[in-house]
């Protein structure tokens, strides 16, 4: 944890009030973690389009456990990719379907590479992964 | 243009500087310009979810002008929509291809429904909407 | 799971070959799958523009623990939308910085305040909600 | 343009029955052409993330014209970038704001920044860029 700098920021009232408004709605308390939040965002979409940033990636996967072989597929994809699977969480939806959350570890273009084989894998019905940060950089 | 409000603004020292190295990559000479840029781009995409928010919107579409009937097709399109699309830029980007940008206006709803119409009209290979705002509420 | 139906698809020699290239280099080892993928995709992106769908989400926060509070007030949150939090996944990423993922269920509104409540919260860096299905309707 | 090919597609009956629904709210009134979209989306969207792609992109820009050298810093910026820029639309949208639209062409890299220097200058109130394809390789 660095320092707190105090700098002055200039805003057309009308625009302040929107801003108030919108964040007051999102559940913030305090309009400087809004402006940290909107910087931060920035700062992790920038870093993950470098294929060799360091970051983690939560991947989110629905899909049947009765299609054959499928658990075993994902399975064998991770441990191949042991190095950066850091945990996974598995919520049972219904009767058919599994939620399966992967928290991965890497360089962004390894993660994308490991989200896409899992994504990609038949029976998966939908997967998304998103980028974030490994928190020391922001 | 209503009055300018001056605020102050808590940030971590480091999280500023990787703000500013940020944007002065982007061309910014300005801070106080880069946040009110958040800001602003927070609010029109929160506007453009209402299906009743008064946006404008243009449509970017590349075609090959060979297809029989497309250009008059999508001309058709637009005079329908004539109240809703206010102009048309036309490029050609080469032998076959056209793009064209159209700028719509009109309620947010109004303006998806036109431009799906328009991409997915039959010889349009590619189309995007950008949604943003009348300018007269940032 | 229905029945199985086979349709025809026409579709241009040269962005066929385009396509078996982009989905080999993501991992599709079946054509067909990666259309469904696209068809899913497709459908989930619109199902949670609804505010009433029934929906999955997860969430993903990085935060540093050492903030005062703050896991007391996660923990606070979710307490209070116990009914739309199924499970949650913590990992610890270094001395400050803890991932965690929550898996979230109900109406796409309900998903969403939720979200914006957690990643509001001050000492949160980052966070991001991906909408998917509960499985049964894809 | 090249040969048709005519492939097979396995879909489970629902799925595709959905994917009918949405596809004839859209507009299409020929699923090929749906699935032909879905695939050249997904090209453009990869193609784009390449720096040396050659690209054509669409910047939309609302801005209030009297703040003074806006429009003299916006044509400074073009005419220093005119071997990228095809054209320009401008609209008026308001006594005090205009849109305008210009259509670029090159690398998407050489594209992307001459975006971020329009829409960073002080006094543009929204900006987006849309990359898209010259048509060729679609």
């Amino acid at each position: 944890m660095s320092a707190l700098s105090r700098i002055g920021v200039a805003i057309d009232s009308d625009l302040l009030e929107k801003f108030d408004a919108l964040i007051a709605r999102k559940g913030y308390t305090n309009r400087s973690e809004a402006f940290r939040d909107l910087i931060r965002d920035e700062l992790v979409e920038k870093a993950g389009e470098r294929p060799d940033a360091a970051v983690v990636g939560t991947v989110t996967l629905v899909y049947d456990h009765h299609v054959r072989m499928l658990s075993e597929k994902l399975t064998d994809i991770q441990h191949e990719a042991f190095h950066h699977v850091l945990s996974t969480l598995h919520v049972h939806l219904d009767h058919d379907h599994c939620l399966e959350v992967l928290v991965l570890r890497g360089k962004s273009a390894a993660v994308r590479r490991i989200a896409d084989m899992l994504i990609s894998t038949k029976g998966v019905k939908h997967g998304r992964l998103v980028i974030t940060s490994t928190g020391a950089e922001l």
